[in-house]
């Protein structure tokens, strides 16, 4: 971030007509915005929300409610625009771009071995990071996968340890023996690949899905630009957590958009030390917990850029 | 409101392309909204905000951490759009209106009788109640007036008991000395006031103020015209609050768009059975919190009426 901008937009924030502190969240939130755009004044005037889909092998083992193919239909969803994170985006005045990577190619099933391969790892990382448009000024980086509560809930297991029924939750709707087979193959996940354990990188290829693997690269690819982020769910978080893991301060430019219903997000959320902005029990994924998020950040920033000072108001100061 | 646009409303969420209750929160709020406009696919179009600004004789108690003549400096800055409310109106694309009440004419210190008589809280109330647009299809009811969290704190302490301690907050910023001050001159406003503490309206004459009043009258036109309202914080509660305790059922069509940072905003909430949609830490007053909230409704309304069936795009259901 911008020592220099930050510092003015904390001036800033002082002088604007309201009593000290009384926006709350948004005064810290404005300014860690404005610091990351270099502008005291910053505004969001071009959020990007982009969904990556892809497919997992460990959905064959029963994990989801859901079968595999409502990836590709929930993909053909997102493209005609009728998907919740659509709806959001379009309120809130957000591109939206979609990345449908090798669906009729899922992941080997990770409680065999290795998820991708190091090719693959970073043929989807690079989706990632080329997806961001650098005109943007805010990121949300969202996901389809059947499947991916679990390979997210082993991702966080193998960076964070705790037990797997730490981690898993009922996704899309499982039954209480879908949650007992999910804690099982996260289990299974980690003795499958034991390099997971010691290496957050090794953790993504080995545990991880493309579209997970796209969301770490698209938030890596915000930092280089300064372009701040805001997280999702459970899954989202997931991913990121593997760039806090492998490099500490990784996640400085992002926020926690919300805490999702997932039950491993507020822990996921809770060990990388970020505070969720909303908490309405949402669990739907595809970046749409950030994306009504945008608000909020759309809000601070428009507060601490466009609210007078008391000298420009002529109001007295206390 | 609507019974069979509510059903209609449910049915159709049921149908979604999202696992069931995947949006949380969203869900029951755009079923609630669009139950309230009589359309299963309602959208929030139109929002108003509107602030009533008003003085109080309690000030010249030295309750506030502001002068007096902020009220007035603070309606110029609402109309020169400098405010916090102004942006956040604007972000959302809501319609801001002003309603200055007779700022040169403050109501009388409660400690020492009534603030208002019959004839100024009923014409308080007719400002509110002739400010709603009927055409605008969402409100926000926010105010402005220094020494008015110690009148919301007396009315609070009027409608459900507790201590006065239980009441009263640092509002726009008193120390120690200042909060014990509020906390005395409730107790006072109360002892003053007999009759307060048996009569709702009783109540809001005798403790509140003119923007108090105009607030709960813009709410009850609100339920006049079916238009949906998101409550603001500890003051605009407060005049809220009256309404419900004269008729119970009365704020049904009202949400609570956040939890204020003033202490006794949390018990208020409670005590009315409404769950906040965001908690930041705000403590603005203005209908800043409120305004803000907007977003999440405008939010709920866009998923449920723009979202695609399962039917409609061809995506298995679970």
């Amino acid at each position: 971030p911008d020592g220099a901008a930050r510092a003015a937009a904390e001036a800033r924030n002082g002088q604007l007509t309201k009593p000290p502190g009384a926006l709350g969240r948004l005064e810290d939130l404005g300014i860690w915005y404005a610091g990351w755009r270099g502008d005291a004044r910053a505004q969001v005037t071009s959020p990007q929300v982009i969904v990556f889909a892809a497919n997992h092998g460990v959905a064959a083992r029963g994990v989801s409610a859901f079968p595999a193919e409502v990836t590709a239909q929930m993909v053909a969803n997102f493209r005609a625009g009728g998907a919740a994170v659509n709806q959001l985006a379009r309120t809130f005045g957000a591109r939206m771009d979609v990345h449908s990577i090798e669906l009729e190619r899922p992941t080997a099933d990770f409680t065999t071995g290795p998820a991708m391969t190091e090719a693959e790892v970073v043929a989807a990382l690079a989706i990632g990071w080329n997806a961001v448009d650098p005109a943007s000024d805010l990121l949300v980086a969202g996901e389809m996968g059947i499947g991916n509560t679990t390979s997210a809930a082993a991702l966080a297991h193998a960076l964070f340890g705790a037990a797997p029924t730490d981690w898993v939750g009922r996704g899309t709707g499982v039954d209480d023996a879908g949650l007992a087979l999910k804690a099982r193959v996260v289990g299974e996940g980690l003795a499958a690949n034991p390099g997971a354990a010691h290496d957050p990188l090794e953790a993504l290829r080995c545990l991880g899905g493309r579209e997970l693997a796209a969301v770490a690269g698209a938030i890596a690819r915000a930092r280089q630009l300064s372009i701040p982020v805001v997280l999702d769910g459970f899954i989202c978080t997931s991913a990121a957590a593997v760039l806090e893991r492998a490099a500490p301060g990784a996640l400085d430019h992002a926020v926690a958009g919300h805490v999702s219903a997932e039950p491993g997000h507020p822990r996921l959320l809770a060990a990388l030390d970020k505070t969720p902005l909303l908490s309405l029990g949402m669990r739907l994924g595809e970046g749409s917990g950030a994306a009504l998020a945008v608000a909020v950040v759309q809000a601070a920033a428009a507060c601490l850029s466009g609210m007078a000072t008391f000298a420009e108001a002529g109001v007295s100061d206390g």
